[in-house]
């Protein structure tokens, strides 16, 4: 059974690649690996982990009702979210990654962040990227 | 039935795009729409165009052979490959585009393009990123 590996924040751009995501388990038959990372230290307090908390409390329940198999990884380990992604899918010999691509408010422009440019380079597999609204271009 | 679109070169990060590609309109029951795009002019004479041919009619061997449906589009009208690609996206209502990310020799080490970031940028589909060498991480 195949991995996909997803990175998550819940954000619009996280919701898209996680619904992606979950469709390209259904239609492969593969396992989702949800990654929600965060480097953690001072900028990461405790209203910030209850969010997230309740976050991937309602992603378990979307991939339940999808019938998508799944694994939810919160990592708080001091490394960029680039790197834990990037080491997740190193670690499950991922099929590919999904991540999402942000939209800079109030603005809306779309921006290639350094994690996603990071994500695009340094992933042993190919690396699918999703807006988070699909249908307007730019 | 979907469309997937790839943007082919001759070229080893056009290869691995392709035959990624073809495996994912076999998956899903896709058409392949193959766009090789040359901004044209001066740089480009007689002798690329043939070697370009030639690539082509290996892709439309390749194809033909694992059965995919396809459509190959050599594109010369004075556009950027980015904006071929968007463009024949956009036209097709494409499910996503397949692009190869290139290494630069003789270092090997990857670069992410302008024309693929603009890619990832303007697209409005999803975009997978394929590795010329997709075992290999840097």
């Amino acid at each position: 059974m195949g991995t996909i590996v997803v990175g998550y924040v819940p954000k619009p751009e996280g919701d898209a690649a996680l619904r992606r995501a979950a469709e390209e388990a259904q239609l492969r038959g593969s396992r989702l690996v949800v990654v929600n990372s965060h480097r953690g230290g001072r900028e990461f307090d405790r209203d910030d982990a209850v969010e997230s908390e309740s976050a991937l409390d309602e992603v378990s329940r979307e991939l339940t009702a999808a019938g998508v198999e799944y694994e939810i990884r919160q990592l708080v380990r001091g490394l960029d979210p680039a790197d834990d992604l990037v080491a997740v899918a190193e670690e499950l010999a991922a099929e590919f990654i999904v991540i999402g691509l942000r939209r800079r408010s109030p603005v809306g422009k779309l921006i290639l962040g350094s994690n996603a440019q990071r994500v695009l380079l340094d992933a042993p597999c190919p690396v699918l990227a999703v807006k988070a609204d699909a249908d307007a271009a730019d």
